[in-house]
C-alpha cells in the first residue's frame, strides 16, 4: 500500500481503500458489491490532523469526503464574520456531495476539528460512476436529499426555536435514549464551537444551559447528564 | 390540447408542454434540444389558484415543479408552530428537485401564494431521463447544488445577521440595481409572509423597517424606495 503525505495540508493518504471499509458509512450501505469495488478503485483512505483544511469554499471540490472517525466542521466565509459554522459532521457522515455531483466549487470549507480518518472519493470518477451504476446514483441522490432535509430542519430550527430549545434538541440528538430516566453524554466538541453551530454567542449558550437546568440538564464541563428526557423533549419540541 | 381540472386542488393542467416554454426557466437553460423534447413529453402545464397546495410534506413528490409566473411558499410542519416558511420561490425558480431526484417523500409543502403558472415534470420519468441524458443530469445536479447553496446561505444569514440586516439583504435581492442612487421596489407578498420568511415576528419586522429608515429605506405599504443602495449594502453585509 502506497502512502503519501501532503505536509502543507497535514493529510496522510493511502491508496487502495478496501471495499469493506465502505460498508461502515451509511451513505454506501445499499450499494451493490460490484459497484463498491468500482468506488474503491477511485477512492483513497485519508487521515487528517486536527485543524486540517480538507476542502476550501470556492475552490474545486476534488473529493467526496466520507468521515469514518473524528469530526469535520463545515464553515462558510461571510462578510459579517470570519466564519460561520453551518454544520458539524459526525462519524459516518459526509461532506462535499452537492458540489461534487453538481460539478461546482465547494459551497463550504471542510475543516477537521478532531484527528480524523476519512475516505476521499475522486469527484470526476464519482460523476462518471453515477451514469454507469444505478445503485450508486440512487444512494448518492438519496444522501443528497437527506442532507438537504437536514439543512431545511436547521433553517426551521433557527426561525422558530429559542437558543435553549435549539440546545435541547442538539443534546437529544446526541443520544439514542428516548425512554431512560437518566443519560450521561459527552459534548463532542468545545462550547465555542457548539455556540457557533447553534448560531448564538457564547454567553447566550451559557444562559441556555442555565435555562435547561430546571429541565434536569446537569453540566460538568463537557459532561452533560439529562435527568428528564421526556421533559426536555416536550420543552424543546424537536422535529427529529 | 387536453385540459383537465382537479377541483379539490384547484389546479388546471394541460398536457403537451411546448419545448420552447422550458427555455424560460433557468434550470433548463443548458439542456440540449433533443433532450428538451424528451422532457416535454413527461411534463404538463399547470395553473394554480392562490392558496393551492401543490405538494405536501411527507407525501410522494410526484412532480418537479418549475414556476413560470406567480410565487410558491415552501413550508414545513413543525412541533413548534403550525408552519415555517423556509423559502418563497420566485418566477423562474423550482421546487421538489431534491425529493424527486432522491425518490423520497416531499421535504416541504409547496403552496401557491399567488395565482401561478407552472410546468410539472413527472418524477419517475425525470429520474429515468437522468441516466439516459447527460445534459439533463448535469443541469439538474447543478440546480440542486445551487438550491443547497441557497439554504447554506440562509443558515448563515440566520446565525449571523440581525433581523434588520436580513431584511436589508432581502430588499437588495429584489433589485438588480447596484449603483443607482434611488430604486423603487414592490414587496412581492405581504408583510406577514415576509416576516415568516425572514424568521421573525411581525412586530420585529416593523422594528427592522424602522431601523433601516436612517439608511434611506422608505416604505409606503408594499412600495419600498431604497435611497442609498451602497449604504444599505455596507450595513447589511450581504454575501450574495
Amino acid at each position: 500500500m502506497e502512502t503519501t503525505r501532503d505536509v502543507a495540508l497535514g493529510i496522510d493518504t493511502a491508496t487502495g481503500v478496501q471495499a469493506a471499509l465502505f460498508r461502515s458509512a451509511p451513505i454506501f450501505r445499499n450499494i451493490e458489491n460490484h459497484a463498491l469495488a468500482d468506488l474503491a478503485a477511485i477512492s483513497k483512505a485519508m487521515t487528517a490532523a486536527e485543524g486540517t483544511i480538507l476542502s476550501r469554499q470556492g475552490e474545486p471540490a476534488s473529493h467526496l469526503l466520507v468521515l469514518l472517525d473524528g469530526r469535520i466542521a463545515l464553515e462558510t466565509l461571510s462578510a459579517v464574520a470570519a466564519t460561520t459554522v453551518v454544520e458539524i459532521v459526525p462519524p459516518g457522515g459526509h461532506s462535499m456531495l452537492s458540489a461534487v455531483l453538481g460539478d461546482v466549487p465547494a459551497l463550504m470549507t471542510a475543516r477537521a476539528i478532531q484527528p480524523s480518518r476519512l475516505i476521499g472519493v475522486d469527484a470526476a470518477g464519482l460523476r462518471g460512476l453515477l451514469y454507469r451504476e444505478p445503485s450508486i446514483a440512487a444512494a448518492l441522490l438519496r444522501a443528497e436529499a437527506a442532507a438537504f432535509g437536514a439543512l431545511v430542519r436547521q433553517v426551521c430550527d433557527l426561525k422558530l426555536r429559542t437558543t435553549a430549545q435549539r440546545l435541547g434538541c442538539y443534546l437529544l440528538e446526541l443520544t439514542d435514549e428516548t425512554a431512560a430516566n437518566t443519560v450521561a453524554l459527552r459534548l463532542p466538541f468545545d462550547k465555542r464551537l457548539l455556540a457557533a453551530r447553534l448560531g448564538c454567542r457564547q454567553e447566550n449558550l451559557s444562559r441556555a444551559f442555565a435555562a435547561l437546568r430546571r429541565l434536569g440538564v446537569e453540566t460538568h464541563g463537557a459532561r452533560v447528564i439529562l435527568h428528564d428526557i421526556a421533559g426536555l423533549r416536550s420543552y424543546a419540541l424537536c422535529d427529529c
